[in-house]
């Protein structure tokens, strides 16, 4: 089933790890047994496994925040799997930059909004699976197998029957007016850095912000009208909270002073700099933040 | 001391470590670094080092839940010590599946139940040792090397004299009655999951569940009396509560309620669907949990 | 660029990893992925991602810790950043035996005491950096890269002009008398022990302490007139209590007590036996600790 060619195509091929099982209870080592148990030579890299248990939305951002930087070929293994043991399917999909494998439930619909899908099949086939499949870990008995066998050079036809339909999330807010772009707060880091929904934002060879639609296909129609704007005409507002202007990075501004900016994914982002910005505003994730683009004095004053 | 042979059979071995160093200090990157300055075609993978300080129950647990998925010949590095500096000795073991590096403190007790123990060793051979033994840091100075020389072909019988008789932990209750088993609860996993001694359940071709004994050894003897049971007829009792019946996964209940199951470990288990069990039921590690398994009138009902 | 030699030479190079990302947005696993996407045979190790967010002087002491057991030729790639954005610049160090990249923040100055530098450049090759390169995240888009081609075999004077002056860390507090050594509390690991600054302690083949000079420059001259001392004769001040004398190993006083010892980085520390001497102490990072040795009656009696 896997010719020549095909293996030596899939010399070292990486796996990506993304779950919610934490690092205490050995779960995420048990997959990595499993997996080089049946691809010796696969290079495991993980993301996190420290997903909020039972959080897909967390889970597809912060996948949707790392598949850009991943080898094109890479497969990836997410398990964020609250429905496991019910009808939810387990799938893999290809797209034209890797292979996702996990449970069927949205967790890729964010990535998969960026990439070509090309196939999609439901894990199905038990030749592919262990001996024996627990109702309560597929990530052990179904998915790390199928993750393994893709990395082997398995097409990912054989896994199982194709499927033309998958389970989507729930799009963050995110609305675009003439000076002003409507969103809601997605995700906070480790630092304590408040990630919005508003995203593609990046600065041109003139210093000026742009949209870039084709980057980020979540926003609704009508967006092409927004021409390139001043970070210095920005304000941000949350929590009944107003920040401005927009800074290009966390030094921008005094220890300890909240500072938004266009962060590393290229969306806006409130942040403090050397501290924490959740910590001091308080605000919690879905909370909405509107990002102003000049005001009618400001423009005049262009 | 290295045959051809050997060499060729220990390509990428294994390495498989368990601690309870945690990840801030770099005490396990200093010995994964120590490892591949002996061995750098090791394949390292991490099962957990976030083992409660000093907890060699807990470890013993998670080593237990892990073994059987780790591939035959793969190297167990396990350090959670107590007693280092103390006139515990530092062992090397192998087994029919694994061979088992760490402390003599029990550590490995509940895996040696399950397989069969060929030759067991005290590190004592400063060859296979860094050149300077701390008093306080065996990871790094015995147990590594010793792990590390394994992984490179070494015989275990290099490493020091041969030991007969190692530590034991005591065994968590377990005791079965005509129709009920007692046992207690052994691990808090990170979603709360509250898993029991009451272990080696298995769902047989009759959707009846079956005890099989040659599995796990450490019922007491009689427990081949009990025919298979049906999980409709089983209820669970643990601090002061009483759940039932078992059921297959998480999603059978509720968002949000108990769910007593066969866990994938076939181990009894109480869980929440999508939530802690812990936190809601505030019930701790050694708390008795009883098994009843069907009644007079449900007997007779069949 | 690359020689034949020199990618034999670089077969496998090993990459050390040390941030304050944490692990659970993915930060770090995209690192891996850029670097694994430049030098697929890398061999990636965590030292450690849990420094507190910021703390230089944290990342510092691990890595100082850790360097020794690191194999020659090693890449430690640090990233603690609070200035990232500012004009602190990116660089890379090669000394006598390994070479380190990350922000000239004063994140090696420890390690630089106890190794030859060879040579320092400022990473301004583009050539060797991501296309884009944000203003917020220098851990992907240039440390990792740069990492990555050193591993790779690139020469370190490829990556940018060189630099003669880094930036330095103040000193821990370190001043020796004739009967006692003053330091400060440095560190305190995941177990509650209390590392102070007094180090280079060793037990000579006499089991009397000497200290080493040569081991640990930051002490201040007139330190060789110590002669070696006895363990029975020191005690530890620290927090206002005293505690003596020094022991060899945790578990040389009850479980519960608090034993003084050097422990396996040769530094004074202070711990609990299977306890946490943190926590017990109530003692924090920065507060005076004094080793005295003997005393003039104890001085006597020898």
């Amino acid at each position: 089933m896997i010719s020549h060619e095909d293996a030596k195509h899939h010399a070292a091929p990486m796996v990506v790890l993304l779950t919610d099982f934490g690092l205490q209870d050995g779960y995420v080592g048990i997959m990595k047994a499993v997996m080089l148990s049946i691809c010796p030579q696969a290079l495991l890299v993980d993301l996190t496994h420290d997903i909020e248990p039972q959080n897909v939305h967390q889970a597809a951002y912060v996948l949707l925040n790392a598949w850009r930087y991943l080898p094109k070929g890479a497969i990836v293994l997410a398990v964020v799997d609250p429905g496991v043991g019910s009808s939810r399917k387990p799938i893999a999909v290809q797209t034209d930059h890797c292979t996702l494998v996990g449970p069927d439930n949205g967790l890729f619909s964010y990535v998969l909004q960026h990439s070509e899908m090309q196939k999609a099949v439901a894990l199905q086939n038990s030749q592919y699976q262990l001996p024996e499949v627990s109702a309560t870990f597929h990530g052990r008995d179904i998915f790390s197998p199928a993750a393994a066998y893709l990395a082997k050079g398995v097409d990912i036809e054989q896994l199982g029957p194709p499927l033309s339909r998958l389970e989507r999330l729930r799009q963050p807010n995110l609305r675009i007016e003439t000076n002003a772009i409507h969103g809601e707060l997605i995700y906070i880091d480790r630092f304590g850095n408040l990630i919005s929904s508003i995203g593609d934002l990046t600065w041109d060879s003139n210093d000026m912000l742009r949209l870039n639609p084709a980057f980020d296909p979540i926003y609704e129609e009508g967006m092409n009208g927004l021409p390139p704007f001043q970070a210095e005409a920005c304000a941000v507002e949350v929590g009944g909270q107003c920040f401005e202007p927009l800074y290009l990075s966390y030094v921008a501004v005094p220890k300890g002073k909240a500072v938004p900016l266009i962060n590393s994914g290229n969306k806006l982002e409130i942040a403090l700099n050397q501290g924490s910005a959740a910590e001091l505003l308080g605000i919690k994730i879905g909370e909405p933040v509107t990002l102003r683009i000049g005001d009618e004095e400001g423009r005049e004053a262009d």
